[in-house]
C-alpha cells in the first residue's frame, strides 16, 4: 500500500465530503443501521466473539509497554478487565513531537487520504465498537452502534473535509509578477502549513468516539500530532479506532504517534499534566463544565487553543401544535433516549399558565403534563423499545443526581423506578423523573441535572417562557432548544431571541427526527458562542484554529 | 442610492478579490503610484487643500459630541490642532450595541457590499489621507500615500473577501432529507450567522490605516458593530475612512454607529475601559508588545477574541549571494526606509565570522559591513530620495532609543546624524545607527530596538546564524526574516528551521521588493505563530473567529 495508492482510493469520498459540508443537505458515508445486508451478515457475531474474547485481556492492538492500566466497568454490571499500555506524560509529548515532523511533511490532501483509509479500516469493527461502547456508557446496542459507528466516523470525516477545504483554499506555490511601468519584479512564493503543536483530545465516558474523532482527526489532518486520552471510563472504544489509524500510518512507513492513546485511571489522573505541558498547543475537551472551566482557564492561561463542548441546559417552550400526541411522542422520546444522557437532551420545560393551543383549542397544563407522562410510560414499558432506548446509567453521580431529584419535594409528573435490562440483572438502569414547578425555583432547575430528569415549569406567559430559555443559554449555555409553536409571529420572536442568545433551535419536531440528535455533514454541533462550550463540529474556526500558514519568498 | 444598487456595483469587485485571495498572485484593487493620470489631475491640490483646512478645526465629518478631544503633532514640527467628538466608554457600547442588531440582519453579501462602497469612497480622499498620515506618522508622503491609502485599502477589501467567502461557504437554507427505508423525514433547515459582539480596534502610531482597516473590515464584514480606537498621536488619517465608512451606512438607512472612532489623549487614555467592558467580545490590536500582552492577558481572563499584531526582532541571515552590491542597496533599503519604524524592518544582521560567499570569492565580514555603510550612505545623502525614505521620527521614545543606542559602547558600523527635512525645519529626522558585535552581547539585541537602530552580529558558522534566528523566533517573535543563500542545501535547512520556528522568510531579495513589505491578496502578514502576535492579516482565523453560525430546524 503506498500513499498514492491511498490518494486514488479516496478522492471521491473527500470530493462529496467536502461538498455535503457546503450543502448541508442529507448525506452520510457509512450507513446507520446496524445491519447484516450492509455490514456483512456474520459481522455481528464476529464484532461480539471480539468484544467478548477482550474482556479480561490486555488490549494487543496497541504496542506493550512496561507497565499498563484500565478500570472500566459496564454499566450492565460487570467489570471488563481490559488493560492497556500505560505510558507517561514525558514519553506521550516526546514520541508526539518527535512523529510530528513527518507527518506536517505531507500535503493536506495525503493527510486527508491517510485518515480516511484509517476510517475505512476502522468501519470493519464497527459490531466491536458498538458493543465496546455499549458496556462502557450504558448506551442501548443499536444507539451505541450508530452514536460511535456510522455517526461518529461521519463527524470525523467531516473534520477531515473541512480540515482539507480550509487547507485547499490557498495555492500553496504562485510565480507573483508586479507590474512597475516598464520593469516588473517576480518573487517565487510558496504557502505552508504549520500545525500549532501537539493536539490533545480529551474525551467523555458517555460519548467517547462520538465525542472524539471530530477533534481528534481535526488536529490529525491540520498537521498535528495527536495525543486522546479517554475517560477512564470508556477506553475501549476510542482504542479501537487509535489503533487503526495507527495501523494505518506503520503500513506507510510513518511513524504511528502521530496518534497515541493515554490510558489512565480515576485514581491515578494524568489529564492537567498533560493539558499544562508546554507542549500541547491544542486541547479539544468534551465532558463536564467543572473540569472544563479548569481546562479553559489554563489554555487561556498559556495561550493554548482551546475547544469545548462542556454541558447546559437545554430548554423547551410548549406554546401551541396542531398535533399534540406526535409532539408528545416526540419529546418523551428525547428525555428516555440514554437516559438523558445526552448533551443535547432536554432538561426544563415551559409552558405558560394557560396551557397550550391544540389546533384551536387550549389543553391545561396539567393534560399537557399529562399527556406527556403517558408518551414516556408507554415507551418505558414497552417490553421491546423500553430498555435498549433507556441504555444503562453510566455513572453513579447520575444515578445519585437521580436520588436528589426525587428528594426536591417538588410537584412529581413521573417518578422514576429500576428498569429491568434483559441478560443483565445488575444493570444500573432507571426511568426518567419529571418534576414539576414554577419560575420560583429557578435556582433549582437553572443548574444541569444531567441524566435522566427533567423539570415542567409554568410560567405566566409565552414572552415569560422564552425570556427564562434566553437568560437560561446566556447564563448556563446550551447544545440545543426546542419549540413547539404554530403561530408565525412568536415562532419569529422564537427563532431570533434563542438564535441571538447563542443556541441551536428546533420547532415543532413530531416526526424521527428529535433534539437530541445532530446530523453530520449538516447540524452545526454546539453553537461555539454561549457558556456551553466555544467548539462547533465542523465549522471553519474548528479546523482554521489548529495551524497558521507561513509564506517562503524567493527573489526570482 | 439603495442596498440592491451597491450590490450590482460591487459584485465584480468582491468577486476578483475572492478570487485573488485564494490564487495568492498580484492582485491590487487600487493603483499604488500617487499619479495624477490615475487619481485626477487636481486630487493632489485639492488633497493638500482639505488636509491644510483641517488643521485647527475641528474634524466635522463625525457628528458633534458635547465635548471634544485631540492632541496630535506633526513629526515634521507642528501641532496639527485637529480636535474629534468626545465620546464616553458607556456611550460608546450602547450606541455599538444598539446599532448591531440591523446590521447582523443583513446577508454577508450586501455587509461586503455597503463596505465595498465605503472604500471606494473612501479612495477619493487618498491624497488628504496621505498628507494626514504623513504628518501622524511621520512617513514620506509617498510611502504615506501608499500605505495608508491603497496598500490599506487593499488589506481592507482582502479582509471583506475573506468574510464574504467564508460566511458564503455554507448554504444558508436547506431542505434536509433523511431516507429511512420505506419512508424518509424532512427538516427545513436554516443557518443564521451570529457575531460575537462589539469589536474594538486598537490601532497604532507609525501605521494608522494599514493596521487598523484588516481588523474592522473583518469585524463588520461578520457583522459585529466596531469602535475603532486610534493611537492618540495618530487619528486623523483613520478618522477619514470612519467617516467615510458612516456616510454610506447613513444614505443607506443604517445606524452610522455600526462604526464608532473613540478618540483620547496620552493623559486620558480609555482604551483599557473598553477592553474591559463585558459588551466588548472581539479586540483587534496592533502597536508595542507591552500593552499588547496586557491587552491578550484581559482578553483572556475573560473569554475574549484576541487578534494581535505586536512586534518582534527580525533577522537577517547573510551567507552567500550573486551580487553583494544588489544584495545590500536592497537592505539597506529596508534599514532606511521609514527610519526603521515598520514592524516587519531588520534589527539583527547575522554573518559568519568568515564572511560571505560572494559568486566564488569569499568577502570578510569587513568588507560586507562596509558594502552596507556605503549603500546605507548612498541612500541617505541622496538629496531626492534620503529625506523622503527616512521620513521622520514618529515618537520621542524612539529618537531617545537611537541615543541610547549610541551609547552602548559597541562597534559602530554606521553613526547616526541628524537630517533635514526640507521645508520642515523642526521635523525629528535622522538617519539609521549600525551596531556591530557577537553572540556574546545577546542580553542587547535580543530586545527590540523599535526605530533606525540595527546590529551585524558575527557568529561561528551559518549554523550558529540560523540558530540565533530561530530561537529568537521562538523566544521575541519576528514578522519577517530575510536570507541571502545561494546554497540549495542551506537554503532548505533555513526554510524549514524558520518556517517551523514560526515566521515568514524570505530569499535574495536584490531587486524592488523588499522584506519589509508584505503585498495584500498574496503575503500573509504575521505569522500568527510566534510571540510577535496571534494575527495574520487575512487567513481564515482572522475572520472566522469573528462569528458563529447556528442553525435553525423546522419540521417540514
Amino acid at each position: 500500500m503506498t500513499l498514492a495508492e491511498i490518494r486514488t482510493a479516496h478522492t471521491t469520498t473527500l470530493a462529496e465530503a467536502m461538498k455535503a459540508n457546503a450543502d448541508r443537505t442529507f448525506y452520510a458515508h457509512w450507513p446507520e443501521a446496524p445491519s447484516g445486508k450492509i455490514y456483512g451478515e456474520t459481522a455481528n457475531d464476529e464484532g461480539l466473539a471480539r468484544f467478548q474474547q477482550q474482556l479480561n485481556s490486555p488490549f494487543d492492538r496497541l504496542p506493550s509497554e512496561a507497565a499498563s492500566t484500565g478500570n472500566e466497568a459496564s454499566p450492565y454490571g460487570f467489570p471488563l478487565g481490559v488493560s492497556y499500555p500505560k505510558i507517561s506524560v514525558d514519553d506521550l509529548i516526546a514520541r508526539g513531537s518527535a512523529a510530528q515532523t513527518a507527518w506536517q511533511a505531507l500535503t493536506p490532501e495525503d493527510r486527508a487520504s491517510v485518515l480516511v483509509e484509517a476510517l475505512e479500516r476502522g468501519a470493519k469493527d464497527f459490531f466491536e465498537i458498538g458493543y465496546a461502547t455499549q458496556h462502557t456508557t450504558g448506551q442501548g446496542f443499536v444507539m451505541a452502534f450508530q452514536a460511535s459507528g456510522p455517526h461518529a466516523f461521519d463527524r470525523a470525516l467531516e473534520a477531515v473535509a473541512m480540515g482539507l477545504s480550509a487547507q485547499s483554499h490557498f495555492a500553496m506555490n504562485v510565480m507573483w509578477t508586479k507590474p512597475m511601468g516598464k520593469i516588473s519584479v517576480s518573487i517565487d512564493k510558496s504557502f505552508r502549513v504549520v500545525p500549532k503543536g501537539l493536539n490533545l483530545v480529551i474525551g467523555c465516558s458517555t460519548f467517547p468516539i462520538w465525542n472524539t474523532t471530530p477533534g481528534m482527526f481535526a488536529g490529525l489532518v491540520t498537521g498535528n500530532a495527536v495525543i486522546v486520552k479517554p475517560h477512564p471510563g470508556a477506553v475501549y472504544p476510542i482504542a479501537i479506532v487509535v489503533a487503526r489509524v495507527r495501523e494505518v500510518l506503520a503500513e506507510l512507513g510513518l511513524d504511528p504517534n502521530i496518534v497515541q492513546l493515554a490510558v489512565d485511571t480515576v485514581d491515578a489522573p494524568i489529564t492537567l499534566d498533560l493539558v499544562r505541558h508546554p507542549a500541547v498547543r491544542i486541547i479539544d475537551y468534551t465532558g463536564g463544565p467543572h473540569f472544563g472551566t479548569i481546562v479553559e482557564h489554563e489554555a487561556a492561561q498559556h495561550g493554548k487553543i482551546v475547544f469545548t463542548e462542556k454541558a447546559g441546559v437545554n430548554c423547551v417552550v410548549l406554546d401551541s401544535t396542531d398535533d399534540l400526541d406526535r409532539a408528545m411522542d416526540n419529546l418523551a422520546f428525547s428525555l428516555t433516549l440514554y437516559s438523558g444522557q445526552m448533551c443535547t437532551a432536554p432538561q426544563n420545560i415551559f409552558i405558560a399558565r394557560d396551557g397550550m393551543k391544540v389546533g384551536s383549542e387550549t389543553v391545561s397544563v396539567e393534560a399537557v403534563v399529562e399527556k406527556l407522562r403517558e408518551k414516556i410510560d408507554a415507551l418505558v414499558f414497552n417490553e421491546k423499545a423500553g430498555p435498549t432506548t433507556l441504555g444503562a446509567v453510566q455513572s453513579t453521580a447520575t444515578a445519585a443526581r437521580v436520588s436528589e431529584a426525587q428528594g426536591l419535594g417538588l410537584g412529581i409528573v413521573r417518578e422514576s423506578a429500576s428498569v429491568i435490562q434483559p441478560g443483565f440483572e445488575a444493570a444500573r438502569s432507571m426511568s426518567p423523573i419529571v418534576l414539576r414547578t414554577d419560575t420560583s425555583k429557578a435556582d433549582i432547575y437553572t443548574k444541569e441535572w444531567f441524566g435522566p430528569i427533567s423539570f415542567v415549569i409554568a410560567t405566566d406567559s409565552f414572552d415569560q417562557s422564552l425570556n427564562e430559555v434566553t437568560s437560561s443559554i446566556r447564563n448556563h449555555g446550551a447544545l440545543s432548544a426546542l419549540v413547539y409553536c404554530t403561530d408565525a409571529a412568536r415562532s419569529q420572536q422564537a427563532e431570533d431571541a434563542i438564535v441571538n442568545a447563542g443556541a441551536p433551535v428546533s420547532f415543532n419536531f413530531n416526526s424521527y427526527v428529535w433534539v437530541n440528535q445532530s446530523a453530520a455533514f449538516s447540524d452545526f454541533h454546539g453553537a461555539g458562542c454561549n457558556p456551553a462550550g466555544n467548539a462547533t463540529f465542523a465549522d471553519w474556526s474548528f479546523v482554521t484554529n489548529r495551524y497558521n500558514v507561513v509564506g517562503v519568498r524567493k527573489q526570482a
